[in-house]
């Protein structure tokens, strides 16, 4: 059965280190380890979003080598987690292809390493997940985060991943954790 | 008050994909994300285990430079992630040095994609480390895991992360969930 949720690597509009909105380059290692976790975790879909038409090609290079090309015969596993991946020049543009799949509007999930005062909680958001009629759109900002318009339009805004006073992981650890906290075994993993 | 969690990234012994041992390259990546994880859960210690001069020396040149160098200007909370982060040849010398501040023996908790007899789960080993008197050590292997050997000397054999048929995450990844799961906010991440 197609899982209801959906991810998105957002590397535009998001924030630099001087609260600029910027356009990202593309990491290698996101993919990897962010379709690794989407295949775990039996996410739909996972899109990488960049405007930048070299980009776009730099995503399709990759993906095509670890789906069709020596990647794929040296290591099929990451074949099976990379099937997952679309390259998309926007938001919206994504936002669509789901849509088109389901035939029903797509709800917005912005992710964050601060606190907003619309944020709603892990526990909130795992129930939510569990209405399979009505697509989830996880977005995660690259850089220093999506900008304040992408999480004022979510419907929406997940609390940020609590630390002991350093709130600084990676994005490839903040969606291994929150997609754990969403969609992991919970049996094993609690008291 | 000082942490009585650390954890070890082993690129040896370990093995590869035929499952010989071998002694894997330093990632990059791994360190910073690995490092940016301990800070964000509190964990007292984060060593980079290696046998290899040459990778002993690379690590020490990567972390000069987010401890001392430009990177550390560049990028302050890198740097306080960094401080975290130490270099031994060996697991023993590892130990050795955990054993040296707390002057008792360090209980090791080994890590794995596959299950084994001896596995305890996520709940277990969270109430387990509330033990402040003990030291624990929690092995990560690289590649394509710790060698038996590790495990079975290990006081503890960690649960697998399940997943939904698929158990390929990369140990930036499990690294992450794992941290999460046992030191984690579970106030806010549950229903």
């Amino acid at each position: 059965m197609e899982s209801n949720i959906y991810i998105g690597l957002v590397h535009h509009p998001i924030y630099d280190k001087r609260k600029e909105v910027v356009a990202t380059a593309i990491t290698n290692f996101d993919i990897h380890d962010i379709a690794r976790c989407a295949k775990t975790f039996g996410v739909g879909g996972f899109f990488i979003i960049t405007p930048l038409e070299s980009q776009v090609q730099l995503a399709d290079r990759i993906l095509r080598h670890w789906r069709e090309g020596t990647g794929s015969v040296y290591n099929p596993t990451r074949k099976e987690s990379f099937s997952l991946v679309r390259v998309s020049r926007t938001i919206d543009e994504a936002d669509r292809e789901i849509f088109n799949l389901w035939q029903t509007k797509v709800k917005r999930v912005a992710t964050g390493a601060s606190p907003h005062p619309k944020n709603i909680d892990f526990g909130f958001l795992r129930n939510l997940l569990k209405d399979e009629k009505t697509p989830f759109f996880l977005l995660f900002g690259t850089g220093w985060g999506l900008t304040q318009e992408v999480k004022d339009s979510s419907d929406y805004i997940l609390a940020p991943i609590a630390g002991k006073g350093y709130n600084h992981l990676s994005v490839r650890s903040a969606v291994a954790i929150i997609l754990d906290r969403l969609l992991g075994d919970r049996m094993n993993s609690l008291e």
